[in-house]
């Protein structure tokens, strides 16, 4: 092996283990010839050697950076290209299934709660990254100024300045929105809830993801709807043309998914994917419900597009909250549904009556004293370089036949353990030894990802995580 | 007419104008035979006859008392006896219909919340009578306390020691309870949405009170059921010949009612006929989603019934809240499902997951602080004299043929115009000079209420409102 080549295996394994994370700056040419007492020339070798395998990019002007996305390509060396979704099913036509996995999710959230565990299963961000004291100073201002708050100032679609301020941010983001069509919600659980009563009735069937996050599913589950899922790629989302044949073979009232940093793959449909997706659906006028709820929490430049960007026909109902980025105990959430607004804004109505005003006029003054983009920028650092760590550990203790998908944003990572691990079992022993983790059954209504299980990266990186990680990748190999 | 009945007719008069309100000591015996220069024999007949019809009750060493319900009786002399509910329907059988009266209620609430008018017809409760600084305060400090708030901690059933500050105050009440039984959720309108979504399903049809409060009516609109209004008693509450007639002749897949304070007709159901309804659902298996969100707002002595006391089957779904009578804009509210309880606790879940923390621990402490029922004595006394000060003065400004409800609790007066008047256009010219009702054709999917309105006497009794009600007589009585 050459000298040049060398050093690559070298910084490829310092990113694995997280030592440089995504988006940071490795060493300049200049610096690693004195660490590792070799030719500048060796270095440019090696950096074009990192940057041609997807490790690192070069900036002009500003060195060399590992790139978004680069666990799966530091990883291709020692592992598997990951199936991680569900395998094509070529014999086994999609079936159409009624839906009943929340009883499971709620029982794993309350053991979470209940044993005090270090909460790898935890499907939440590690809530003290919020800049809670400021927007709790807010909602306390706010408490202050209106003593008396009538529910009448509450009505949907929502307080107008805070739907200003939503609106705002997405036309710096290049997203076309109209304020008016925005309706606050009681977080993304509502808004994806209303969104497809809107415009799909009991009995129906609605396509997803497969794996699916399972809000998906409990929306489906709670109006008495059936779903099919299909095959989704751990990269580029959600099958196009398999979906295109489950159109054409049955009658599909909604899709539901989710283009940015999906739960669990943790993919960012490619944008020219996004378009075909949103076209097949249009030409079929089958309505989108697009989940974007990780949207500021990209790892690359840039926030992602999203459907709405290639919506033509008013067909994409679009769902997002403050949840992840933000604050969750305030539980603000909006919908822009397109063409299915009125339906929205009624049910809403209906549903919940009102969102809270406290809580949205403070996210709201939040938004307007600026900081949002500071914090975000702090948490998209601190997620990229835990999701590099945790990457990393999954791949130092797990047994070989593991395989894991390469987040581009969020703070989840889908772990596929050898075929025979069942994670139920896992579950319940790593909770023996206060270790959670989200079991895979959680994310379909088929038994096709009873191997895999999700991590949550969020949490500060300590040796407890590191331990609890350890115990894991034991037991995995116990039961392989 | 003799000198004591002279004197009977002053005070009536007296009480009608709210000069004495509901539950106020009338002048002694000795006090009223100086002011009025009679003897005092002449004041003890004219009390006696004050007693007989019904205005006064006489209490042992205490005095004179104006009756909790003083309005109708002492109205009789002037107005005919109200029919104030849906006229007996010989000819037209009962039946089942559609429900979207939606978008009318919001539009009003929205008027409501444009004009900035004189809010005789706002749903809600002044919320100035709210303890708002303590709670906030006890809100503030547990932001402060819980830095960083996990969705977790939030997870369905709810916060426990709200759920059992809830339970205690059932128990001290008569009323039976297992806190086991409790569900936290946003406000009554999700409880009751949830309540029925358990118990029925799209197609199904309801039986409701006619009129009914629109909560019970969007909760059925929500899910695509259909109503069945029945016939209700403005004393009385629903007529239990009537349903068990429905009964008899179509399936019903749930009753609604409210039999405390109902709103709009504010009749609290006597104790034997809550038995009674209770009885006839559970021999014929059909749960009843009882709506109590005016449980704490009595004019009597107690608290009154449930129809949980009275339920052997688990088949009542109790919803109540605290946005009538200790906060609205926190949006708490509870379900005891009875043997419902595990479908009504993974609707929670799955509808809007948690509901948020902080206002949950704030009410806790504020219950367990103490303070509640000073807070409500208080509340009461208001309502009562205002209830009789607004009786009053719709019977000063509106024209004759006009009649009211005799509420017992809560804080709505339900008026019937003249037949020819047309509460939507009585609404419009109302809103054109800043004064809002609310028009009966929300409280039904019929026609049958089209010339009652319902008027909000929660707000300090002003200059204003009283020249709003003399602007709303003149318009009634140019419509009639």
């Amino acid at each position: 092996m050459k000298l040049y080549e060398q050093l690559a295996d070298e910084m490829t394994e310092a990113v694995r283990r997280g030592v440089f994370a995504a988006g940071e700056r490795i060493p300049s040419v200049r610096q690693a010839s004195q660490q590792h007492g070799v030719s500048i020339k060796t270095v440019l070798h090696a950096y074009a050697l990192l940057e041609s395998r997807g490790v690192v990019e070069s900036r002009p002007q500003s060195g060399y950076f590992v790139r978004d996305a680069p666990a799966r390509a530091a990883m291709a060396a020692a592992l598997d290209e990951p199936s991680l979704s569900r395998k094509p099913a070529a014999e086994t036509p999609p079936v159409a299934a009624t839906v009943d996995v929340s009883r499971l999710v709620l029982s794993t959230l309350r053991s979470i709660r209940a044993h005090d565990a270090v909460p790898l299963g935890s499907p939440y961000p590690d809530p003290s990254l919020f800049p809670w004291r400021r927007i709790n100073q807010y909602a306390n201002a706010i408490a202050r100024r209106h003593a008396s708050w009538n529910l009448i100032d509450d009505l949907p679609p929502g307080n107008p300045e805070l739907i200003r301020q939503i609106a705002r941010r997405y036309a710096e983001n290049g997203v076309p929105v109209d304020p008016e069509e925005i309706i606050i919600t009681l977080g993304a659980t509502e808004a994806i809830n209303l969104s497809l009563q809107a415009v799909a009735k009991p009995g129906d069937t609605v396509a997803v993801e497969s794996p699916t996050y399972y809000a998906m599913l409990h929306a489906i589950e709670r109006l008495g709807m059936r779903a099919i899922e299909v095959a989704t790629h751990p990269a580029h989302g959600i099958d196009i043309e398999a979906l295109a044949q489950v159109i054409a073979t049955q009658k599909i009232a909604a899709c539901m998914v989710m283009p940015n940093f999906q739960n669990p793959l943790g993919f960012q449909m490619p944008d020219a994917r996004k378009r075909q997706l949103v076209e097949l659906l249009a030409a079929h006028e089958i309505p989108a419900i697009e989940n974007d709820v990780y949207q500021e929490l990209y790892f690359g430049d840039a926030r992602p597009s999203t459907l709405k960007n290639f919506d033509r026909k008013g067909l994409v109902l679009h769902c997002a909250s403050f949840s992840k980025s933000l604050t969750a105990s305030y539980r603000i959430g909006w919908a822009m549904p397109g063409r299915y607004r009125a339906q929205v804004e009624k049910l809403k109505f209906l549903n919940t009556l009102t969102t809270p005003s406290v809580p949205q006029v403070a996210v709201a003054d939040y938004l307007k004293q600026g900081g949002y983009d500071r914090h975000l920028r702090h948490v998209r650092k601190v997620y990229r370089q835990q999701a590099s760590i945790m990457t990393a550990m999954v791949q130092r203790f797990f047994p070989a036949g593991t395989r894991m998908s390469a987040p581009q944003g969020g703070y989840v990572l889908w772990v596929e353990l050898p075929e025979r691990v069942d994670s139920m079992r896992l579950y319940r022993a790593a909770l023996a030894r206060s270790i959670t983790v989200g079991p895979g059954m959680m994310f379909s209504t088929r038994d096709d990802f009873r191997h895999f299980i999700r991590l949550n990266y969020s949490y500060p990186w300590t040796a407890q995580t590191e331990a609890a990680l350890k115990t894991l990748g034991e037991l995995v190999a116990q039961m392989a």
